[in-house]
This record gives C-alpha cells, structure tokens and sequence, in this order.
C-alpha cells in the first residue's frame, strides 16, 4: 500500500520563500498522516509561469538554492517538487526532483513543451530525454510533468511499460470552462490504457491573465477516482493506493531506474478512505474562477483595496458583487459618476445594489468637467457635428476620477468591460477600460446574465436588482442610447463572436451557418479593434482562446478574406 | 555567369492583392535586366509576421492562391518566393517557392525556426526536412531562410556539400542597433565557410513593433561584397555571379536534387556592376527606423494625419520631426496644453519648433479644466495633501483632449515617451500614454539627444532649438520639477536600464559595477511598472530587447534576488 498525498497549493511567482513556507507546511501536513509520498504542483518553487524571469541566470540560481532549501524536511517522506533545473551549458528543464531523507534521488525533464496558446515553454526550455521510474521499497512510480500526460504514447506509456505501477503527474494547468472534464477523461483513459494509478496534482491560484483550477485527483487502473480535491482553493488530497509490488520488467533502454530506498517499510497506521470533492457546476466554476483570478491579483500585486466605477448596469453590477466576495466588501468602494444622460433608474440602481452588498459608494457628476471640455475644445470643434467624441470623452473623464482615486488612496481600479464589447471594440480606450484589472475580460456577455442569475440565487436574494438585469444595455453616453443601436442582440452577437474568435470559422463559413446582414460589419470591427485590446488591462483567462497572450494578432492587419 | 536579383520589398501582412502587385511589378522589372533568378523576401506573400491569422484555414489557402497566381509571370525567369506552405495534416511550413516557366519547381522548408525574442515560430510552424539544391542550365544553387542561414552546420552547409555554389537566403530579420554589422560578418564568413556566393534578400518595412531594414546584399566566396541594398527602402539589388558550373558532388541522402531546367541558356547580355550602397551611421540608421517604423504604422493602419502634444520639450520635439519626416509636415498637427506649471520658455519654444518644421499648431489650455476635476473631487480629497494624483490629472486632460481630436478628425495620436521613462514608469497611463504609437518607446533618453543633434546637423540648422536641447528635462507637472527630482541623471540611468532590462544583470551584479544608492530603487521601479507597460502602445524596437512582444515579463512578480 501506498500512501499518496497531493498538496494543491497556491503559490506566487518568483517569491520563493512563499512558496518554500507553503511546501514546507504541506510536507509537515502529509508527515502527520504518516504519508508515503507528497506530491507538489509543476514549478512550485518559482511558481508558474514566470515567463522572462527565467532568463535571468540569479533567478535559475535562486530556485535551485530555495529547492535544496527544502532537503531537510524530508526525513521518512519522499517529496516530488517542481523547480527549474539547468545544465553545465545553460540549457533549462522544466523539473520535478525527488527528495528523500534530505537528498535528491532523482530529477525528471518535462519531455513535451507546450508552445501554442498562453504558453511559451519552447521559449525557455528544452525538452527532456532522462524519462525514470523510481523504486520506493516495492513499489515503482513514473514521474511526468503536465503536458507529458496529453500524449497517449509519451513519457507515462514508457513509464508503464517499465513497470510503473503509479504515474504521478504534477500541472499547473491553467482554467478554462469546460477543461475540467477533458482533463478528467484524459487522466481515467491513462489510469486504464496504462494499467497504472494516475495521480494528478494541479496548481491553485491566480496570475495576472490565467486561474489555476486545483481539482487534483487520483484515478484508480480501472479509471475511477479514488479521491478529488476541491476546486480554485488550496487543499490536499490524500488516498491509500493498493499498488501490486513492483516486477522484474524487461529493460527499456530510454527509462532509467531509480532506487529511492530499497528497503522501505511503511509505518503501521489506520487506513484512508480518499474524499471525494464534487465538482462544481459550469456557472459556478466560472463564478469562482473570477474570485479567485480578482484576489489573487489585487493581492499578489500588493493591494487590498478596489474601486470601480459603478453605472447601474449589469456589467459593474457583477464585477462589484465579484469584489466582495473575493476582497470582503469593506475593501471594495464604488464610485458613480452621473452625466446628464444617466437615468433616474441606473443611478438609484447603483445605490441600491451597493447597500445590498454592503459596500461603500462615492458620487462625482461628470456634467461641470464635460462642460469645461467641450468649451475648451470648441473652437476646434465648431463646424463639426457632435459624434462619438463628445460621448468618450465622458468615459475618459470617469476613467481619470477613477485613476485619481487609485493615485490618491492606493485602490486597484476594476475596469467592467465584458468580452462581448472588448471584441468589437464597444469600449471606451482609457475611458472604461482604465484600470489595473479587467475581470469580465473573458465573459461574453450573455454569460454576464447568467453569472448573475447565479449570484442571486445563491445568495437567496436579489443582490443584483432584478431591474439591472431587465433594463437594455446602454452605455448611456447619448440621449436614449442602447446597445443595439450599434450592435446586434447579444444573444445572437456572441455564438458568432466565439466561433469567429475562438474557434477561427471563417467569414464565408459564418455568413452560411448564420446568414446576417452584420456579419461583415462584426468582424471587421473585431479585427480593427485589435489596438484596444494591445492596451487593455489583463483579465482571467475563461474560454479556450481569451484575449491576452492567448491570441496573439497583429494591429496592422490588411486580411480580407478572398 | 548567373544573374541574380534580390527584391527587397515592402509587403503588408494580409495584404495578398498589395504583395502580389509587388511581387509581380518586381519581376518585370527584373526580367527587363534580364534577370536569370529574382529573389523575395521571407513569407513575401503573406507578410511577416502575421501571428495569429495563421491559425486560420482561410489564410493559408488564400495565400496558396495568391502565390499560384504568380506563376504566369515567370516565363524564362526563376522566381524564389516565400509563402505559408501546408501538408495534408494541416503543418504549417516557414517555405519558399521556385517558380520557372509558369510551374513550380521546387519548395523549401525553413529547418531552424526561432522561438525566442520577438519570434514564436514554433507557435505556428513545422521544422522542415526537405533540404533541396536546384539545378538551372549548370548552376547549383541552394536555398534557405532567414534563421537557417545563422547556423554554421546547419542547411547551407548541406547545401554547399551537395555541390550548390550559390547559397540564397530569403529574410524576414527585424532591425535593431548593430545588427546589420552582425549579418554582415555572419554572411561574409558563410560565403567564405562554403566556398560559395552568398544572396541575402531581406524584408524592408515596418509591421507593429518591428521594422525590417533590407540592406540586401551578395557576398561572393571570398567574403567580398559584389553588391548591396539600400536601407529601410525598396529596392533592387543585381549582380552578375561567374559561378563554376556544378559538378557531380558525392550524393547526400539528406539533401534532393531539383532540376529547374536542365538545359537553360542565358540571353546574351551586357554585364552589370553591382551597386554597393554605403551603409549609415548608427545613429542615422536608427534615425531612419524611425521614420520608416512610424510611416507604415500609420499609412498601414489607414491613417493620413498624426496629431502630437507638444511640450515644448526635447521627447515631443523629435518625435514631431520624425513625423513630418515620415509623412510631411502637411499630416503633422501639433497641440500644446499649457498649465500653470507650464514655463514661458518652453510654450515658446514648441511654436518656434512647430514653425521650424511647418507644421500646425493648436493650443488648449488645460487650466480651467484642471480646476474643475479639482473642485469635483474636493469633497473627497480634502484631508489629503497634493500629490502625483494632481500631477496625474493634468496628464490625463491632456490625452483626452489628443483622442477628442482623434476621434473628431481620424488624426492618429503619436506618444513622446521614451524607453528610459518607459522602463522606469516614469509616465502617466492614460495620460501621456494615451496614444496609438509610441515611436520613441525603445530609444533611451541619451540617444533621444543624439537623434536631436543627428537631424540638426542633417538639416544644417536649429530644427529642434538649442535651448529645447539645453534645457533640463521636466515633465512640468508641478512647480519647478526637474526629472533628476526622482531619478538619477539619465547618463548614469541609461547604461544601468540596458544592462539590466537587455543583458539582464543581476542587481548584486549592478551594485558591484557602478555602486550607486538608487540601484535598488531602480529595479524595484522597472519591475512594479510591468503593469504601465503591458497597456502601453507599441513602439519601434531599435534595441536587441524592447519592450512589448520582446520581453514577456509577469504583471505579479515578487521575485527579489536573494
């Protein structure tokens, strides 16, 4: 028998003491339920991913001393931790080493790179070649690092053959609706295609653009779990495996063989029954996705307080109800800035949602500054009819009271655009999209109403109004404005957006699936507003292709499809 | 003799119609010379790089139909054009066409893809195993692209093994600094290494953050120059080359043969010189990358007018005189903002600079506006004392006053900020960020100086006045601010910015260097402002690390060197 624990941890990156105190908290943990092996997500020294840091040589040196660092923790407890290794020549792995009674038995290279989407890994590593599997008295397990799991002949299949009767797998893989089941499938075909317990460690946490999901698992040979930790919180899953001793294998020559201790002998101790955690439902994953990326953002980067222009509508609605949860909504301020063009109905809305949640409000009309502007700017302006200007112009004064407040009182300023207007560009450059963080980035918005359908039903009550959530959507810089002036009904602008976006359809394939007059209209604005988005805040990664790092286009851009 | 013709020319991405008209002008006019082999530049077709849009099935085939549509015009000529190949899988290929005589004969795929720096083309493509050498008449040549031809075991090699005795390189190489002298040595010791001529045909123009500087040249087996390009234009570059005729080589598995036509003869012809076009000074050339980096962002982004804030300071004044430079001064449309903080010298000084280039000039002063954001926030503000947030205000007014003459006229705006106040968030987001490029964002304060006294001594006169020149830099955001108030001297800060932004030092290694206090001070800056960056606009790499695609650093970062 073995016991197996994976310690989900959230880790920050480059703060290497964090995230030794945390792994080192997590061995003490395992040790006192007499654990076999503790398990840490990939690169839990530095955290993931650092990106450019690790083209600096003091970073590399600084990971491998805060590893070794841990060495003395191990007594009696083989811990598998991720770091980043390097050779003599300067080359960099992607590493999970081994400790065992305060020594490293073996380091495992991440054979397979990803470098499609978020990731960059062939930017900074080269892939291993010094695939193991490791012997703890009778008992034989393979180490692989995230990727390496995907790919259904790679590292884990030669591992198994080797007589791997545990394939541990350590990831930090980030969070996108849906992910969740594929991984789930994918880790029980593994369990039964390799015969083999399969023992999954995730990452938990925020970092700038990505969530890590946690949701770590172990998967019996037959494919069924045995224990499932919880979702976007820290935890540690721990479970018994019945492994068979390990057998004479015949020899494959590209796996090595590793004895961590030849003579191991388990303690005597009661047995553990695995807990499984169930899992959340589609809204509810991405309702704490967006807590989860919101704290860990504000926080990690030092603050403790957020401000957000709050209009009455729904967008700044729900961003406000995500603030609280994820900060305690006695560090969340919201500041309404009426013109004349905002109604009774939004203004009273805004008060009313921010006495339901308990949040403190502040009001700055707008109208004597955009007077001020428009008498300045008269002159130029005089034989021009008034357009879109005038009205951005009232956005980029919100966003400058906004950045005061920030430059004032040290508060993050939440930005509340949704994915739906940050694709056509229905969003005021330094206007509404000032800010630090842009939480709905990646919720198109017909999943804005859901989450806060969500939101009240939870809660039992109608935090957000129901009025909010009735009322059309304008951007009220005009008189009797509405959204569907200038786009189509949400309802039918985001399947065509996520087919456009996401999944690259063409416009020919989009104008036979859908056959709307605005099709052309909608991707040519979506194509042209690429220079907003180059400089729009981060926001959590939430579908298969967010903007961001994710997608990655050119401003100058000429593609007309033929 | 072979008679070789690399055209160096400026293609748009996506833009098939614009790359094919100049696809097909260049070969006519190649065929008017008699040309036997015409040569362009690296994915030529598609333009370089188009990122994402390879993703999209569409975009490959319609750059397959617009490279086949090429072929009626190679009759009697060979033309070496770079496209987007694509199996049967659906891999993408970095490739290379030859056509001759209406077909195709040949296609090379690119071998060595780069993945670091500004480069992801491990991201898209394929590595290729097709290394081929072609056989015109009893000429054997070879052809590769770009990052191959930096390898010295790499294709050439092969190629010059199998008996090819001219090696032709098709480029997509960004432009920085120096770099030209290193291709120039790197060619000249690859000509001479294989005993073969050399044909560099590289890409001129500029696309987002890169400009590509041409300078084609060919290099014959003694590592001597036959012929070479202009930079940062189109242009032709022909020579005649009395290559051996090929002999049987020992025959290398690795390497297929091509005939292109067996049999060809040469038109008789008069020969030509090649011309050798004297290569600029390091600060014209980077004077030079400018104006072409801000012309094409402009006119390829559909735009005709720029409209600038000028401060009367050195940053704007540059910046100003590129513009006029890149697009005529007729397009160029100044806008000063006096303060209260706004010196009489320096308001004076941006007209005599305004009238020194010929441009426009509007002034709006931004004093009443300041008073009323003063006066709305009062309330909130009153048991605070003054700070960068008033400071900020005023920078803020000021960029919303350039996007309301953007948004009124369709004038693009250019911001003045420069690499050293990029690098250390020496700059207000939304503020004097607010803008569409950033032309000045990879040059550091120091070179600002010698780029001004570069276009002075050009033009034979004070284009930027001296005292703009003399005077001590100020943002002029409160009374008598100096930038040496927060920062060191910008000829201490420059060097200690490159080693530690490019060369990526540590800051043990700064301290023993240069043993300044600030040393902490500023790599705690240039860290925590990652975040002001990542919502810059671009701007022009001109150093081997620019900020932007160039250098992929964490938002949240906590790593401090041990």
């Amino acid at each position: 028998m073995l016991r197996i624990a994976l310690a989900q941890i959230n880790t920050t990156v480059g703060d290497f003491n964090h995230n030794i105190k945390k792994i080192t908290e997590y061995i003490m943990q395992a040790r006192k339920m007499s654990v076999d092996v503790v398990v840490f997500p990939e690169m839990a020294v530095t955290g993931y991913p650092p990106e450019d840091l690790l083209y600096k040589k003091h970073f590399i040196q600084d990971n491998l001393a805060a590893l070794h660092s841990i060495a003395g923790q191990t007594k009696n407890i083989a811990a598998v931790i991720g770091f980043v290794d390097a050779d003599s020549k300067g080359n960099l792995f992607n590493a999970a080493a081994v400790f065992y009674n305060g020594k490293v038995s073996g380091i495992y290279h991440k054979a397979e790179l990803p470098n499609y989407g978020v990731f960059d890994e062939k930017r900074y590593f080269v892939p291993g070649t010094n695939n193991s599997v490791f012997l703890l008295g009778k008992i034989k397990f393979g180490i692989s690092i995230c990727e390496d799991i995907w790919t259904k002949n790679g590292p884990c299949y030669a591992q198994a053959r080797s007589g791997a009767k545990v394939l541990i797998n350590i990831s930090s893989s980030p969070y996108h609706a849906g992910k969740g089941k594929e991984r789930e499938k994918m880790l029980k075909e593994q369990a039964v295609f390799n015969k083999a317990f399969v023992c999954y460690a995730n990452l938990v946490g925020g970092q700038d653009e990505l969530v890590f999901d946690g949701g770590s698992c172990i998967v019996d040979p037959k494919g069924k779990f045995l224990a499932a930790g919880k979702q976007f919180e820290e935890d540690l899953v721990v479970a018994d495996l019945e492994v068979p001793a390990a057998v004479k294998v015949s020899k494959n020559a590209k796996v090595k063989n590793i004895v961590i201790d030849k003579i191991y002998s388990r303690p005597s101790r009661l047995p553990i029954k695995g807990r499984i955690t169930k899992k959340m439902g589609r809204i509810e994953e991405i309702y704490q996705a967006l807590v989860l990326g919101t704290r860990d953002y504000v926080q990690k980067n030092g603050f403790k307080k957020v401000v957000i222009g709050l209009s009455g509508g729904i967008d700044s609605s729900l961003v406000a109800a995500v603030a609280c949860d994820a900060l305690g909504n006695k560090n969340v301020i919201g500041v309404t800035m009426p013109s004349k063009f905002t109604s009774r109905e939004t203004r009273k809305d805004a008060h009313i949602l921010a006495d339901r949640l308990g949040m403190r409000v502040l009001e700055i009309p707008i109208g004597p500054i955009h007077t001020v502007y428009l008498q300045a700017l008269h002159n130029e302006f005089k034989n021009t009819k008034p357009d879109t200007t005038e009205e951005n112009i009232q956005a980029r004064i919100r966003g400058n009271i906004l950045m005061a407040f920030s430059n004032k009182f040290g508060w993050l300023v939440l930005t509340t655009g949704n994915k739906s207007e940050v694709a056509v560009g229905y969003c005021t450059l330094y206007g509404d999209m000032a800010g630090g963080f842009c939480v709905l980035k990646d919720v198109p918005k017909t999943v804005v109403y859901e989450l806060s359908d969500f939101l009240n039903a939870r809660e039992g009550r109608q935090v957000i109004p129901q009025s909010v959530i009735d009322r059309a959507p304008s951007a009220e810089l005009r008189e009797n404005q509405k959204d569907e002036d200038s786009l189509p009904p949400y309802k039918v602008l985001d399947p065509v957006l996520k087919e456009y976006v996401e999944l690259d359809y063409s416009l020919s394939a989009l104008n036979k699936k859908w056959s709307h007059p605005f099709l052309l209209k909608i991707t040519e604005m979506i194509d042209k507003n690429e220079y907003k988005r180059r400089q729009a805040p981060p926001g959590i990664k939430l579908t298969p292709k967010a903007f961001g790092r994710d997608r990655r286009f050119p401003i100058t851009n000429r593609y007309k499809e033929r």
